[in-house]
């Protein structure tokens, strides 16, 4: 950490600052400029808070130099991680989409959706059980009988499933259902407690990124999650909020060469969520895989006229099966495989 | 609901639109412009989606007239909510300031700074047990003994405490600790099983909005409470995140005068958390109270420098004597008591 | 235009809003619904403003239905505009990816970048000779001098030019100079003024989108070069202004297959001044491609250690090579060529 | 600056880097910490670019310590400016609301006005002759006869008049028609010729912050006009951009004691822009003030129904004397006068 005196401060000021410094475990190396005093800490830094010098008399700013994630940093593992689901490599060669509507309705409904999902080629499916809605007067999801009707319908391909956990309390109930991949979703990210749960199990979870969450508050969310012992974390960008009221959100894809240099963790794309309109996915699912994400979460729905949520941003099963030719093309051309 | 055609759009679209409508148990009404078609819906157009009309063929547009919260809403209480607090009350004609350190750290610190907070004239208190960190790494609370050292220390000046709740499953543990007033935090405000949670109880909640989150996405938030049964609650705005950086967030002092005529819930501001440096809170809490606020939650630490988090934002005791000094004059002003 | 009248409002204020309509030459259509009573104003809706709608008595708001922008919407020429750069097609099946350095600097500079863009298999090469620059205290650019070496330069290969007009008062000396493509730049997107000039006359225009435009603003730019006459207009997103702070703007992807839905003209993208680091524009430049772009306009130096302005952003001549080849295979895989 | 070398970086990346300090003719200072080499810059850093630094072998990043700004800095003139306008004070204890219509229409509109702010009890007034519209088809401002209806509606009352300057051809025609105060408006704010040719004449500026620009950004703008030689600038917040929809921007209070910190230039608010309705404006107005705003900049028509642009977000007459009345209230509380 840099401590930066301002030009008024005192030797007193100074000494303070030294004596804090020391106090953590760390050494002070002091540098006078021409317009102000530089205070390095050397040592391990994670232990200092910028805030508490940036309090102390004749302190101007503090400035971390190492980043504040460590479990999940890309030097914790240069090579990047691969993450088996049920047998399925993540974060490899192989790039994956993951399709599915965007709740479960009925069993004959998610029979369909399973079917068109398998037809177009993906290996895993994706599907909400529990909803997380703006409205206490909207449709809030089938709860434990929807991961049933998933299930059934799934197993017949033998699909892992992808399904969003919300509360804490429900935790138990996915694992005897045997919910192969946990979501948490863009409103839980800072669900500190939830993090927390989800970091003792043994279950991949895919961590998707708060609406207006930055990257490092991202991967500290991930941190959580690793800190408690579980590593199979993969995360997803969703879109961001922005001052654009021309669509739903931004996809950002400035942010997957980043995380890929960040961390070591695989990074999926929502494009359906980021835009918010069927129309728009093919675009952006190509734009994510040109720009190197590991794979996709796309919602698909038999009859999206019909869809319970998010009627607007569903796929139909034909038009999944276009995207995913079209997906492949453009895997070959980066060198990977779809 | 106004549904917008587009130029292209057909009959057979048209009618479509129509039959949506009727099976939901409105009445469409038709209106042909030199560019566009448009249909209203008539009746109760919150059972109606948006999302669902966008994606039907020829429809261009679907416009929501009426806003999507009630119970909460301005007309639903033109006149205002007074919550009443073992006997203060909020919302009404005397401005409240709820005082106290970020975390509860220790008993002595307690009664330090419940002592600082009754000097200055404020009648609420305000800390936290249960901390939502970013890094898993930081100081995450005392947990129920903070609720303790809390208690012991407000009670001596039958101040009615303020303390955040993160997880669902200490709720139990808050009621039988007769804590005064919960509060859901920024990062929370849309882990909608814990607004569910608090709406079945009978106590008071404070609503931080989130950091990006809209005016609507929070009355909607608050919307969650109110459904529960539960209408004592207390909106407050925390500063929002934007492009800036010379500053943590920015104060939404917008905010204050738009709350006031789409809901007829008390408001709140936090000061501290918004600019995020003590020497920015007297400036931004004159202003609330310009502004219209119906009081404040600002931090203060017997012994800033010592602080375990946020050490940097809080007001020393006799900082905030010297505020609430000034916030009386500002109140006068505007006819208001302190 | 549809006025919302607030459910308070009296048959006075609807007469009063329904003359007003009268007055601007449109008729109206009144329908009361269950809580509101809405009236649609019939015919150019061009003529009204929604804000005089809204400071009336009893209005609660007033929406547009059509969209503002009418010479550069979609609809004027659903076909899509193909602009000819001096027998180059920009807006067609090929793609153009237009490179060059932030600054012209010197005459050797300025044949080496031109060699580079060159080999690369550029049509189109882009420079700075009058820059915008954040501080009073940064290079400014050579100015006239810097188009004479620009135009020397780039003719060797018969490459058309791309240089940033800045002051209305330099555009007789750009004609004078014979730039071949007029851009203006972010921070003037709307200066209006300028706009106004560059519609009148007969060069294409290459209009960057403002750092935080809206789409609907950004077009409103374009429509002012398009009512002076001037419809050789291209588009270039260069990365939008947000709360994230890990990289300089978020290239926003998003906008290509709005844009191309919503207008006629042509996209380009500017992924070096988007993520602002060299190591970053591979991948937004292939997930452009990937997205619809029409092309690109990147950053290429000589010496990319030497450059003396946006030094960290400019690919070798090596990378831009590199660059070509992985775009050629994204452009095949989507159907077009480089 | 400080230096932060990456962890793999090698011992010729130092000295490479250590090179190029000192051709700057600045010194270096190395530390050796336990995760990282930093490398101090000692002299005037003002001279180095960060960017230039960060492209280099094994640098991982480059911190500016000292703030671009010189002449504007709080450093350069810690008592604060007061500007003088022809005998009015700006900057002082003395609060200055400057009022008047968006746009001067007529000869009687301009008279009705003056009268107007002139019994409200404002010294200054404020309109526009030349106005910056989003769309090309909208009222563009009557332009030199506007001035003229301006200046003498204002004279009579003595009343300096304030006036935007959008292009840089109009300067000479606003000295010659002696307009006191010169604006610079939120989306020429990075205009950087005007900004240099308002720089080199001697009246007051008033420059706009742009919808999305930083503080430090805002401050640089400033420090062009101050570099040119004019130092009678005075800064105006009206607003910022985000993500909330439900206003048209957002005031940013948070700017004013930040702006009282960084730079000695008196700041206004603009409550019209900001919040883009008439009845937001008071509860602005008195929040800026209770900030320690300098003065306001408010929109007043004689007759706001009529207004040709911004309609509705112009007070009347009577409005803003009452909100004169309750501005004095809150000046006295916060020990100043209006």
């Amino acid at each position: 950490m840099i401590i930066v005196m301002s030009p008024e401060s005192s030797q007193a000021d100074l000494d303070h600052v030294v004596a804090r410094i020391r106090d953590a475990g760390l050494t002070e190396h002091i540098s006078r400029g021409s317009e102000r005093t530089l205070v390095g800490a050397i040592g391990d830094e994670r232990a200092l808070s910028a805030q508490s010098f940036e309090q102390m008399a004749g302190v101007e700013r503090a400035i971390h130099i190492v980043k504040p994630y460590k479990l999940v940093s890309r030097e914790a593992r240069p090579s990047g991680s691969v993450i088996d689901i049920r047998g399925i490599k993540l974060g490899g060669q192989q790039i994956q989409v993951i399709a599915g509507p965007c709740s479960v309705e009925t069993q004959e409904q998610m029979h369909l959706a399973a079917a068109g999902v398998h037809a177009a080629g993906c290996r895993m499916m994706r599907g909400g059980a529990f909803k997380p809605r703006t409205s206490p007067y909207a449709f809030q999801g089938l709860g434990v009988q929807g991961l049933e009707f998933f299930q059934a319908a799934a197993r017949e391909y033998q699909m892992p499933i992808v399904t969003e956990l919300m509360d804490v309390r429900m935790l138990e109930t996915f694992l005897k259902h045997d919910v192969d991949v946990i979501q948490i979703g863009a409103r839980n990210m800072q669900n500190f407690d939830l993090l927390k749960e989800v970091g003792r199990v043994n279950k991949p979870v895919i961590l998707k990124r708060g609406l207006s969450a930055t990257i490092s508050e991202w991967l500290m969310a991930a941190e959580y999650i690793a800190a408690g012992g579980n590593n199979n974390i993969i995360l997803c960008e969703r879109g961001i909020r922005t001052f654009e009221t021309a669509y739903r959100n931004v996809l950002d894809v400035t942010a997957i060469p980043v995380l890929k240099k960040e961390t070591h963790l695989p990074v999926l794309i929502d494009p359906s969520h980021a835009g918010g309109k069927a129309w728009m996915v093919p675009a952006l699912a190509r734009a994510a895989i040109a720009a190197g994400a590991d794979g996709l979460l796309v919602e698909m729905h038999p009859n999206p006229c019909d869809a319970w949520c998010d009627a607007d941003q569903a796929l139909t099963p034909q038009e999944l099966q276009d995207l995913m030719g079209s997906l492949r093309l453009i895997a070959q051309a980066i060198g990977r495989e779809l």
